[in-house]
């Protein structure tokens, strides 16, 4: 299954080396001002290329809106996107067909599918998000129309940990002039975290790290219970992007250790409006949204694709053998992941605005 | 909405103190031996008044089966089980109906609904779990058919931290009786886990805990990418059971700190077969299990309904109010939430299994 | 699968002689009044024992409301019903277990399961349609909210065809009355559709017919181009429920004769609204309801349990073998089938009313 | 939505006189041969400008595919098609985009969306039935490695009936050929139906007709009680057509007025298996297959926009107006309808041959 979401629905296709990548996003309601550029400003962010510290793969990653948007705003119809598949190498991977990469998705998309394009990961790439990044910025803007924003940047990366920073309405857009600042989109510490990066890509391995994402301006009541409460949906959404290997939200993990009395966030009354003096719960209770801000954290591992030699196997001749990856692949995923999490939260989002009605009118047109 | 999976669905319905509970389970394909006192034992796992750290409540939570069985066999109809709601002494609500509990979902679904059951928490009370234990055990029966076993304890709580032991084909039966021997379900430190919990208690607070879960049997190719992909659905299993604020895979938020190097399993040839020498992954890498023991985690935080003074609002008169959580409450629900974590695990593996048509045959009967 | 339904969906479980049949029907916004008695009533309708041309099987068919409803009104939660079988016997079934009833479907079922509940049709009965119309009943009051109501009548019966009758909003009430006051549930020639069943019985034989069924009120704009068309779920729903074989919308099957500008329907300005002259498409257009009536029709074919003596196999031995199919069974299914005609056109517009946004207004409540 | 299927998924989109249109298949089982001419040439079979009695609009329909196929060979990842609009021309649109054609969804759309592509009817053309074809054609792919074939023909045009054929294993490529030797797509009186066609436009007029379609070599069992029935969704899938106002299986309307002594299917055995001597059930008994052919038919009302002045509103002025519809219009769509009823009776199967397990084997490839 390719399609993410109920209501907001995102069908995503293509493979790494094929032709193009794509994706179908179906239920935007009618009315929406979209423009190529805005989906644009999204993918130049995840798109490779950007610095030192990222692949060398030079796509430019445009984007052709081809249905679903007509003088300006959307249609109610399904809005297809494509990017073509330009910088294409394949003649690292032959070479490494039948030596599935240790960390790496090869092995199993192989048990599964039995034939697989094996040409720089084909489906099983990470290039894929770039269809979920276009697609995400569709929800982005249709989510704007109510007022909530999404801000994502990198909260630790090569054990280097960034201080908190409270993201607010006040200061939303001055953090994120400073998260694009640098290039590991981090609040603080960036130059420490860029240089653990650097080191690791130094020594053919590679580095981890969290991101951190906060959705302001949600409103109360998102969320489906009980099979598709709102922090379960969001936990998916984060768990499918390649190398996700954690999720947490508000205090998450730490909650763990504090005591019900420490964890409960208790309620006051502000400005005629309930809301809690602390955010342990990360602004979801009970799987449905309190209007506090979503916060949460996602774990991702270091890059599997290394430049060290790893022990692995010969699929071919069922015999142990050794691997060294080459071709183009990031020392850290870290950075280039920020905006990937911020699309898979706003295609939750967006999906739970639609389904508890707070943004789309009747006939599914934008809410006057 | 409230149904789970896509092939193997459960949709679970009622409310605490409503006159029953029930789910019904659709999509288990026919002639799979199945006993009412399978699911009964269960039930029997998760229902409270087991021992002294849980509430008194006392609920047999009887399983009734009322359809889709015959003859001691599945018949591919639905399976419909209910189980009555017996010792329910909604008194202690009366007097907070107003005044939502810190922590709890009481308002959001206020804010959600509008009109709720305040009784006993309505359907936002975690005795709906127990619907989708007995699910589960439908689950769990037909992953047996595969050679497919779940097994979860109490790897934390209170902070007292068990020691890892390594479960496997071999020592399973002996684990699952270590782990219901002791009322916390611990591998290891149970006496100092209870006696957390008895301390809290004690104190009118609560504590959280982590539990690890661990599925055995699991053959390659399970998952479907890459919006279904197996971890994902299982994060989202996780993160919409109750008071659940964080799940990891495998080494999880730990990866964060390794490097590629470390983090990547090796390759090796094992009588034949395909295995990783480590098992950091999980047992899933590009969202597709590699036939590796399934490792998961998920972090539990404190029980919110606690006898301790805590500020709230009432949302009557829309002023600050306090308030002490009465009622029949766990001080810990991580013991209880064993069988649960157990249960969702296994709609998930079911759901899966069915859709890599790993289990049913052709025209949904069991596989001959 | 067993669950109709998007936004507003319904799970019926049960078969025909285990110990009940029921629903659960999710997505019902919060808010909505809803009787026991109301569900009740619609049950009373389809309830055999009701005439002379009626199967003799007594059954109350007393719905018990499980979950759901609170003082009066719906929660937005699943609405569990359960309807208890009690006047069962099973002894005309089991000489017959191995010999499939023609036109039944005994033999596809056994087919596709191997293991099926031979006694009374087992969940193949159309005992199962009692579930829905109880769903039906919710999804009507549901309707009622936004002024959509539904009526269907037996427009022929073994050959005999009612004279056509304009329902309006201002003859509906009377209509219902005239429907509900004859046993064929007739607006014309009661009488001698009456006799055709009675004499079809009395030659251990069966009729067929018609039901035709208006919904009025319906705005314009429901509908979900192009994968989900109303028409195209309103043919699904028809056409799944037992022993239907045709659908048709507006003038259909008579459309194929006509030419363009005979068939089209020309638009009008009518008190600043725009509405057709005639409504040969049935108020359908595009896949989408244009505001006036809905028309549609069923083709029922006649009770295939028939007393008559026909060949079919027994699949014990695989040898020919003759039936003459005992137990107790409607002569013609079609009076009984116009509440189910109703429910299950009450559940596609209910549920097409929750996709639209013209019903529940934010976060799942019955719009203010 | 604009998403047909549970597991074999189909999504169109693209408006007709957008830059393309296409879709996008997912859950096609890996290693299923597939080559663009096979998909082209059901495309051609389609395309306008074929013949003398179709739309002049010289559109070549030439298909690209994007993703999902390597090497020949279906990789079990989403295929992604398109089809490039070329020879558009808008002109005669712009003078009616506030004159709703009669018959046609123009209105409707409107009403629901607020925005609309007002060119060549936009999304709501039947331009958007070439994606299905594309689509089909891969059913159809995925169906012959079952032993199914699909075949569909002009039953009756403009009130010319074509006399009955019964299509089998034998006859069945003869038929083909048969079928398309002449423009009308008939077994025979092609030469009147053609003339009534002839006719209607020479009138500035239209007619409509009846395709028939008939699926060979389905095993029994296929089918998803109770929800799910293959019946309902072969109705959903032809109801979903543009133009279809009715659709019928086997004997269908004309079973109303038989007893069931004569509808009734009698069982006989032929070469050890179970099947039955008559097929006045369409091959379908419960919900699901019994393993004799498929028939259905469904009835196409004339093409909607003709030349004849006919009244309409002017949604600008709300005030009355009358509207001659020029652009290029097919005077009879049933020919060009034919293989789109192939191709949804393919989805269809194809997608409960998926849910029945009978193509694919274990892990989403096809069954080896």
């Amino acid at each position: 299954m390719n399609t993410f979401g109920r209501l907001f629905r995102v069908t995503t296709w293509g493979e790494s080396h094929g032709s193009a990548i794509g994706c179908v996003v179906d239920g935007c309601p009618s009315g929406l001002e979209l423009k190529q550029e805005e989906i644009q400003a999204e993918l130049d962010r995840r798109r490779p290329g950007q610095s030192s510290i990222v692949t060398p793969r030079a796509e430019e990653d445009r984007v052709e809106i081809l249905s679903g948007i007509f003088e300006g705003r959307s249609l109610g119809s399904p809005i297809s996107m494509l990017i073509q598949n330009r910088d294409v190498d394949s003649s690292k991977y032959e070479a490494i067909k039948d030596t599935p990469r240790p960390g790496h998705g090869d092995l199993t998309w192989r048990q599964k599918f039995g034939h697989v394009d094996w040409r720089g990961g084909g489906r099983n790439s990470a290039r894929e998000t770039a269809a979920r990044v276009a697609a995400g910025a569709v929800g982005k803007k249709l989510l704007q129309t109510a007022g909530i924003s999404i801000i994502a940047h990198s909260k630790e990366i090569g054990g280097i940990k960034a201080d908190g920073v409270e993201v607010n309405s006040n200061n939303i857009d001055e953090i994120k002039k400073k998260i694009e600042s640098n290039p590991v989109r981090a609040l603080d510490r960036a130059d420490e975290m860029e240089k653990a990066i650097l080191a690791a890509r130094e020594d053919s391995d590679s580095v981890g790290g969290i991101v951190e994402a906060v959705a302001l301006g949600v409103p109360p009541g998102l969320g489906e219970p009980l099979s598709h409460k709102l922090d379960a949906e969001i936990a998916a959404a984060m768990m499918g992007i390649p190398a996700v290997k954690g999720v947490e939200i508000g205090a998450g993990f730490e909650l763990v250790k504090m005591k019900g009395s420490e964890a409960n966030d208790e309620f006051i009354i502000d400005d005629d409006k309930v809301r809690t003096s602390t955010n342990n719960c990360g602004g979801i209770l009970g799987g449905i949204s309190n209007g506090m801000p979503i916060v949460i954290r996602v774990a991702i591992k270091p890059t599997s694709s290394i430049g060290k030699e790893q022990k692995t196997v010969n699929l071919a001749t069922m015999e142990g053998a050794t691997i060294m990856v080459g071709g183009r692949h990031d020392p850290c995923i870290v950075p280039r992941a920020v905006p990937v999490v911020e699309a898979m939260l706003a295609l939750v989002l967006a999906d739970h605005s639609l389904l508890a009605g707070t943004i789309a009118g009747t006939s599914g047109r934008i809410a006057p």
